[in-house]
């Protein structure tokens, strides 16, 4: 099932399950209670948004081998966490804004997100996934100065629109073996699988749950593959009119376009 | 005045201004428009809450000198932001947990604790207080040892109960000039004066301002002053019966106890 959020052309915003062309209108809370209204409405007449409003962006580093490497890194022995503020959060087809006061080194980062549905604590393997709603994809937009700089990863990871999320949100999938891939203005730079990921979907489940609550809303960022602009032969920066697109097989594409802040 | 967040006795959550032993009820938004019922509550009758929900929680590290030197880091040439997760919030008095997964280098870190009020985006220093709420009391919890072996800090920050806040939100306080004090057990270990943060609150809400939309509901930690438990000799780690206390003269107290996580 494909949980999307969208504005309606009246302005409303709201939720549906998306059947091929159609929304099916959904009544009550996305992450619990929910029917269908039995309302259909056009895909076309809507415009989607972020398919959900994330209560903590939680992210992974270097959780595949490539990337860490490509990165000079070592991998790393327990999954590396850090955060993006919820305030960067945009829609499918949103512009990323390249900051007026970071904009020559603005990477992207193709990776599958995870949405929590239950609250989940002191989670096993076993069970992870079924505190998991679902699965879209994401973009883990990077302004790379700013985080060589800071040293610490979330300033230069939240960034205003520097986490495109979307389409929908696939409750249908195995986070285990989906195929993942990034192309720059329709050129493929990261291809991967999520069964090469260093820590699998269920153990970055588990392994927050040890020491934290995963609150209902929680997205987590599960890593990107090789293939980052500034890993290319001469840096890849993203530039305004470029398009970066996130495909993952079975959950679904996910685009924007690229463009400079207005000067103030 | 005292915007405090409470539990009555009858279970219902509430805003209240405190004036003396009493809470005048407040109806409305606490970050729009809110006016007074003419309610008036016995303070002693309800549970004070940590006086904020934050949209997210953006904390500044080595933001006074004698700290960054007590870590054996240099001053830094610009605001070290990183994160915490919003799930790790607890009140005035509730107890703070030592994770059975990291029971071992549990810190404390007094801070003054901002509260964004209105959306702050390209804010000058000179304006910069506009966009401020208020002021309460924090503790950055951290375990030292999460901390050193992620690099990243936001796991070892967002432990669940890691982030007391209040007791209330102080409107009327010159943030460049307020006492802060951290007390382990009656002791004081931490004693310093905003005066000397490195970068100054309205200088951290112009410096985030001009990459990110600071959201009404954003709580900024400012820093914490020298006397941390890793810099004593040996260590002052927080264990089960301890209490932490932050006090900031002008705008509250805030006390927490410590207790060890339960077995599974």
């Amino acid at each position: 099932m494909k949980l999307a959020r969208f504005r309606a052309a009246d302005g409303v915003i709201g939720h549906g399950v998306v059947r091929e062309s159609e929304l099916c209108e959904i009544a009550g809370d996305v992450l619990g209670d929910r029917r269908e209204t039995g309302r259909r409405i056009p895909l076309r007449s809507v415009r989607l948004l972020a398919p959900i409003v994330p209560s903590n962006i939680l992210c992974f580093g270097k959780n595949y081998r490539a990337h860490a490497e490509e990165g000079g890194s070592d991998v790393p022995k327990a999954p590396l966490m850090f955060m993006k503020a919820t305030s960067c959060v945009i829609a499918p087809g949103e512009p990323i804004v390249i900051p007026r006061v970071a904009p020559a080194q603005v990477d992207y980062e193709a990776e599958l997100a995870v949405v929590i549905g239950k609250p989940a604590r002191h989670v096993s393997e076993a069970d992870a996934l079924d505190f998991v709603l679902g699965y879209t994809c994401a973009n883990d937009v990077s302004a790379r100065d700013c985080q060589a700089s800071d040293g610490q990863w979330s300033r230069a990871k939240s960034f205003d629109t520097f986490c495109p999320l979307g389409p929908w949100i696939e409750t249908d999938a195995d986070p285990a073996n989906l195929h993942v891939q990034g192309r720059l203005n329709d050129k493929v730079m990261q291809d991967a699988n999520t069964s090469l990921m260093i820590f699998s979907v269920r153990h970055l489940v588990s392994y927050l749950s040890r020491g934290m609550t995963l609150l209902p809303g929680t997205v987590l960022l599960t890593g990107t593959p090789a293939g980052c602009a500034f890993a290319q032969t001469p840096p890849a920066w993203l530039t305004p009119g470029d398009v970066y697109e996130v495909r993952i097989d079975g959950v679904g594409t996910l685009r924007n376009p690229l463009i400079q802040e207005a000067a103030s």
